[in-house]
């Protein structure tokens, strides 16, 4: 299914339902629904899904990171709503062919990724699969009444903002994938992945940036959007256009790419733009603030000024330095297929 | 994996993991987790997954029944904490196979459900599945923070009782794999399914006994631990054998079974009561309370006394009319393999 024909069915199916409990303060169409608590706190929880062959293969993926990666992608959404997970529920739906060892690493990356994030696993089930494996997560976290981030909250004007770099965690899959197809060609040639250390870290074991939340918190600013980057720049820019009714100018010079990226990108002959604009998967945080609120965190690291929020009808662009305005797309590569 | 095997390896993957947040009361080896909210209210959260080919099979589950049962195994553990849920969250993986039709289709059920139980479907993903497909469940609700129902407080003297009949759902399995073979042999020969609508309701289209949860509200009654039929009447009623370290006594012709239960196993020769204790899926809740408490139900529809707790040294028996003891396994069959 493309990008663009689930957009419209998750809308089409979207309305059909309706809000009936007051407590639902926002579902669908964010990172994670918003459900009241208490005066001051609003619950966030969201749910993800990896799926074997789509989001992950098992010939490269080492269990242990693919646990970890799991949580990862569920804290990230909570942090995507300017929020921090604070418990996780897993479960693992595995073919007989899974020894509990295996399964016991699996959880071993979870339970790191437990400690690096302060979680409690809360729940988990095991499941027999006939066909892949396939992992789950509910991820559980709070925000402040006053502090939540939507997608839908973009003023003309902000400043548009990206966590670390972008298109790492692309490129450590397309080398994977390269590596797999000479592996699986000749099995006497073993894959060349020494001198790869980033690129691999960022595909096979992202970290939640959570960091970053910490930091808006402390330097007393809520974004006025946020978006967690797994479908790629382009694509959730898009989703903050549309769910915010503006329209965005990203400068092609101001994405952070890392020398690894481009060194990666110029052995394979890849555009290092296209892998940062479209790659995904890199569980970096994009989100929008006011110009006065920028000069709080310009000092801070890990922060990325890259393009300002105008209105709708001047469009979604990715400025070049030449000043070419190129439309973003929801163009998303296929993950592990 | 054995269900014995399945036990013993979440306990070990369990010890491994440590609660560190004050917020989360209560987790694993429960329904739901129980997670402070205010003074007075509980969340409680949970999530559940249907998979091809062990949960349901496409020959013979009507798509709108599946979303309809999907929301049934969500919403049913969280009555099953003695609460009552409020949102959830969907995610669906699909192969390409499936036209946005089958998808409208799916949620209509979905929809239906979120009717009947007062839901709001507050967040929901769409997945591209290489194999079969996957459906996810989180639930949300919410409980008083008096009234939770663990797994781990069933006392020694407790009555031990269940909502409805038992084993229709487990039946209605049996009848359509039946048929099913049956066309599969002679593709001539149309499935019968005609005179058998009550057991093949409870297999398609179960219902979460939310009644049940307001009826023990309005009669003032928290019980002492409660499970929700999914792993059929032993292996749920061992479970809370063990997480209250307590006995149980069980009376054969005491445990519920509808008239067209018992009707198809004699037609299939088969045993009602083991459909009762072993089939699962009749999304039941079976509990435990004080018997100073039962005078305040036993005129109430929908509930059945059918045994009650043991010191844990005599064991967990069921209790033949001859007065045979028979002890509870875990013994429980394969779904639609």
């Amino acid at each position: 299914m493309s990008i663009k024909s689930k957009i419209t069915l998750v809308e089409r199916l979207q309305e059909k339902f309706e809000i009936a409990q007051k407590s639902t303060l926002a579902g669908t169409g964010e990172a994670a629904a918003v459900i009241t608590c208490n005066d001051h706190i609003r619950k966030l929880i969201c749910s993800d899904m990896l799926l074997e062959g789509i989001h992950f293969n098992l010939v490269y993926d080492p269990l242990k990171h693919l646990g970890y990666r799991l949580v990862t992608a569920g804290v990230s959404k909570i942090a995507a709503m300017n929020g921090l997970a604070m418990q996780i529920l897993v479960s693992v739906a595995v073919s007989s062919r899974f020894s509990d060892e295996n399964l016991e690493t699996l959880f071993d990356g979870i339970r790191t990724a437990c400690v690096d994030f302060k979680l409690d696993l809360a729940g988990f089930d095991l499941f027999t699969s006939l066909t892949g494996m396939t992992l789950t997560i509910t991820a559980i976290g709070e925000v402040a009444e006053d502090a939540v981030s939507y997608s839908s909250g973009a003023k003309v004007n902000d400043l548009i903002c990206v966590s670390g770099d972008l298109g790492a965690a692309y490129m450590g899959l397309l080398l994977l994938e390269r590596e797999r197809r000479v592996f699986e060609t000749n099995p006497q040639i073993q894959p060349k992945l020494e001198g790869y250390d980033y690129i691999l870290q960022r595909r096979l074991k992202p970290l939640a940036r959570t960091d970053i939340v910490e930091s808006l918190k402390e330097a007393g600013i809520r974004p006025t959007s946020m978006r967690v980057l797994t479908d790629g720049l382009s694509s959730e820019m898009l989703h903050i256009c549309r769910q915010s009714g503006i329209g965005a100018r990203i400068y092609l010079e101001k994405i952070p790419i890392a020398a690894e990226t481009f060194k990666i990108c110029e052995e394979m002959n890849f555009d290092a733009v296209t892998a940062a604009m479209n790659g995904g998967d890199d569980y970096e945080l994009l989100f929008t603030l006011p110009i006065a609120e920028y000069d709080k965190i310009k000092s801070k690291s890990g922060f990325n000024l890259i393009g300002h929020i105008t209105e709708a009808r001047k469009g979604r662009f990715l400025i070049t330095p030449e000043g070419e305005e190129i439309e973003l797309t929801t163009l998303v590569f296929l993950k592990a297929e």
